[in-house]
């Protein structure tokens, strides 16, 4: 139901999906009202793997996240949750508004000893080619220093067991390169990761080298990573946008040559090839599609659900965690 | 002495400004030594318009602003700004340390009643050909919903004197544009600001509408906003350095066809273009470029001073201050 498109778009990307891994299961959890429309349109009304479960509530994108929590316990979002938390599904995929997701997955799923805040998690493409793990992308914009550190294992767990990197090269995001720069959780941060044995902290990054491929997994609070997220993917947009005014003729077909050589030089920095963050730290698996996703980049968020559960992200990050020195205490 | 380049990159943006416009008065404060040779290339040894200040420091860009405050009497970046409070100059123009320029500046300048901080500003460009006034840019990284307030305030000044506004349009940069959204400053900052009479204060716009023109003033503490702009440069730099791997033959003379197209598109959000933020609040005019700024960007920097200072910025930000009902306390 969630996202800003609802079952238009989360239905054809769940046909999509199944089209891709024949092998998913998929229970879609949703108003039948609102959804047989488009179950009927893309064949997934008596498709065999895939279960409708009714609700008849669903969150809206403006709903605190205290109130979803309270007084929705019929709504999509929770139920799709309770379903990971029963066991009747390895993963739990949405649209839908980023703060009741964060609120009813740590409520229902809790987090994994020894994480205080799940993360949002995202891995970005490169210029160098390759992706860099990105967090915390807006679950937490309040955020102390230990926030941080914590977010810097969760990231460098993902950094090993999904990029599959080794030591993984793990930076702060700040307003300057300096040691003297920065705000007082990002300087406090800075101390704390360094005094933290079995981590490769290599230091500050500055915002324009956030796609360079400089470093593992870089580590910011909610707040900046949200906006440095979003900003970044808006100028890919307005810059995809800026060859749109269409001209006639013979420069109408030159223009819409270059529209598609242009399109491909963005399409690996489109946000759509990496829609699908990550709840991190939780004992389960949830993935968040931006609101803003459509069929082919919710299909991206369920694709990105089916690697976590053959990788076993959660299993493998309360392991992580556990064998590292900070949390001998 | 400032910036990456020092005097090998100023001292040539400082001809070019000359050229640019001829009444300019020149004062460049630095080291002899290491300038004398970049003024004697750029014929500004024995220039009517050119007066050199030796000074026998200067502050690195890893110095503490407390320490270039305390120790460095004679750094060229105070002697600038000291020619500034005894009216030997007009307006400073550096690309040094940010911290340092702004704890030098507030303590030898003053600020203007009504202000606690200066803050840094620039006039981006927008998809839709206007500019939006972005501040603060890094001049304070820790800010109360207070500052954010007399930011507002601040910019809506310059949105109406420097880019000829009625009623610009002012927001918050948030996480999201819902009223629940947003971390702690942030949230009080909006019941502050719709509580202020005589702003337009138009809400919450997310990062992906930074540069769409859908406000004229956007404001946010100095670390989000020196993350979001560098992020956003070092997008559009490296969109541009993707179209940069040479071919052959014709292939490569059609490469290099279509990169002079691709750059002319992103010409009109680069941040050259746009280079020199002012520190505003200040009882005097002072302007910083990106300490990356090669000469032309440098010189943007220069000509973005003379414009402040036929404008009497400094002045007209006083009346106004002094004018509006939250100042009469």
């Amino acid at each position: 139901m969630g996202g800003d498109y609802g079952p238009s778009e989360t239905v054809p990307a769940a046909a999509q999906a199944l089209s891709l891994l024949p092998h998913l299961n998929l229970l879609l959890f949703g108003n039948i009202e609102m959804c047989a429309e488009a179950l009927d349109a893309y064949g997934l009304s008596h498709h065999p793997n895939v279960s409708f479960v009714h609700t008849t509530q669903s969150v809206s994108m403006a709903e605190s996240p205290a109130f979803a929590l309270r007084h929705q316990p019929d709504s999509s979002m929770r139920r799709a949750i309770e379903a990971v938390a029963g066991a009747q599904a390895d993963a739990c995929v949405s649209a839908g508004n980023t703060g009741a997701l964060m609120a009813i997955a740590k409520h229902i799923l809790k987090v994994i000893p020894g994480v205080d805040r799940p993360a949002l998690v995202s891995c970005v493409p490169t210029i160098a080619g390759t992706r860099s793990v990105l967090l915390d992308l807006g679950a937490n914009v309040n955020c102390e220093a230990e926030n941080l550190r914590q977010f810097a294992v969760l990231g460098g767990v993902v950094a090993e067991e999904v990029l599959g990197l080794r030591h993984p090269r793990i930076a702060l995001l700040n307003v300057g390169s300096e040691a003297n720069k920065g705000n007082i959780p990002v300087k406090s941060a800075a101390e704390l990761l360094a005094a933290t044995p079995g981590l490769n902290y290599c230091g500050y990054i500055e915002g324009d080298a956030l796609f360079q491929g400089i470093a593992d997994v870089i580590v910011c609070d909610g707040f900046v990573g949200n906006i440095a997220l979003k900003t970044a993917e808006g100028m890919v947009r307005l810059l995809s946008s800026a060859s749109h005014q269409q001209m006639k003729g013979w420069a109408g077909w030159i223009q819409s040559w270059l529209t598609r050589f242009f399109k491909r030089r963005l399409s690996h920095l489109n946000p759509d090839q990496y829609n699908g963050a990550s709840l991190l730290g939780l004992r389960g698996i949830v993935i968040k599609s931006h609101g803003r996703a459509e069929r082919s980049a919710f299909t991206n968020a369920i694709l990105q659900a089916a690697v976590e559960v053959e990788r076993q992200l959660p299993a493998r990050i309360a392991e992580r965690i556990d064998a590292l020195p900070l949390n001998r205490r």
